[in-house]
């Protein structure tokens, strides 16, 4: 078996570590971090720097990701056929909820968000395509894990933070959540991931019946709760008819790439 | 000087090809394309792969962008200082005019949006964060290149295609539209990059006064000409209360980001 090229891992840890955590950095805070001899990584950033990956700061001389990655992820998304094949059915799930819609795939032990559908009001929204959120807590990671092997090992070996006084986080616990929610087909984030938010998710299969991907409602939790369901009583108390709006989008969308064919 | 890292090079040039055209390709089409013996490529091909910035499909074996990519694009976002202090202004400038707005930076001879916000009505729309623009005929690519020397060349240097029959391909009449951009501090593009399609474009400024950025509005052209005006008399046939509101957001924009502060 070859081996991997080395000043192509040591670019890509680069990035990363400028993608995480600080974000701007000097020649000798990157070095450091990345253990390299700052003569090695002056020459990966310099090359990086040329190709558009990373941008200097003109005043600090610190480095940050540049503008090339933003054209790239574009592309990828362009790319990308679950999300194209979603693109309506989200936003009919959208319109139909009047909530914000969120289309997730397993990356790096978390759900990369590929496509974000506004909830339609006026309300001031940020974009979170390209967002990577938690695999344990979300009602998308949570899915995710249900249905793929990798995704749950992911999850359960990774730190599952306690984010909310909510969070499931211990491993048993987590192993039950994850059984009901194959046995229910859906899953639900009831302020485990953000206070006063809860979401509901369904999961998007291919033509081998493979979870490649799943949608999900997201809104405060007094509009997605159901009626008369108090906060921590028992599993799921989200409205059926979101329920059922969610798993029909990821239905149609899962048709479309070509599940369930005969 | 220091040499490049050859190897990252050869791997920015495979993303690259991946990021245009033809976006699935197969080993051979890489290899070939850029002129690398079929081991080297697939050295690198493998080492993208292993970091996600590739992905293979699984039924033709054709190399994709991955989705490293689009977390990366999404991390670039979060830095961009124009971006983030462009958020409210922009925002505002959606409602005031109810039109769309992008914010665009020089990049790669084109113009590079790092912030769309979509016009605010529930049509439905495609968010074109991460698209690069054609430099010659948009309203944002205009002002970059009156403005910005670097820009002027890479359009007077590019191919500057005619998009519609009203593009402005000539070099000279070329020149002598970015003379009037200067002197009006505001550009137009009436129908020059989209047929029904206008937009309006001021430039943003930093702190030593040099143009960074630029800020459009664009819309149907029936609604951003101004009354009477008939398609291709004279110079922009835009509404002035739109030039107005997209200059005054340039303004707080650069303002924001330390222009003009005595």
């Amino acid at each position: 078996m070859a081996k991997n090229i080395q000043s192509l891992e040591r670019a890509a840890a680069v990035l990363r570590l400028l993608a995480g955590g600080e974000r701007r950095l000097g020649l000798s805070d990157i070095a450091s971090s990345l253990g390299l001899a700052k003569g090695t990584a002056h020459g990966i950033l310099r090359t990086l720097q040329a190709e558009g990956f990373v941008e200097q700061e003109a005043a600090s001389g610190r480095y940050q990701l540049g503008a090339e990655l933003l054209r790239l992820g574009n592309s990828y998304l362009d790319v990308n056929e679950l999300r194209a094949r979603a693109l309506v059915w989200t936003d009919d799930l959208a319109r139909s909820s009047g909530e914000s819609v969120h289309l997730g795939v397993l990356h790096l032990g978390g759900v990369l968000i590929v496509h974000h559908v506004f909830r339609p009001d006026d309300s001031r929204q940020v974009l979170e395509v390209g967002a990577l959120q938690p695999l344990h807590s979300t009602a998308l990671g949570k899915v995710l894990c249900a249905f793929d092997p990798v995704a749950r090992q992911d999850a359960l070996d990774g730190e599952r933070r306690p984010l909310t006084p909510r969070t499931v986080v211990d491993p048993g616990a987590f192993e039950a959540e994850l059984a009901t929610v194959r046995e229910w087909g859906w899953a639900a984030d009831v302020e485990e991931t953000w206070d006063g938010v809860a979401a509901v998710a369904a999961p998007i299969r291919d033509r081998h019946s493979m979870v490649v991907g799943a949608v999900a409602v997201t809104g405060a939790a007094e509009r997605l709760r159901s009626a008369g369901a108090a906060p921590g009583e028992g599993r799921p108390a989200v409205r059926d008819d979101l329920v059922a709006a969610v798993r029909g989008c990821a239905r149609s969308v899962s048709r479309d790439i070509g599940n369930g064919r005969f």
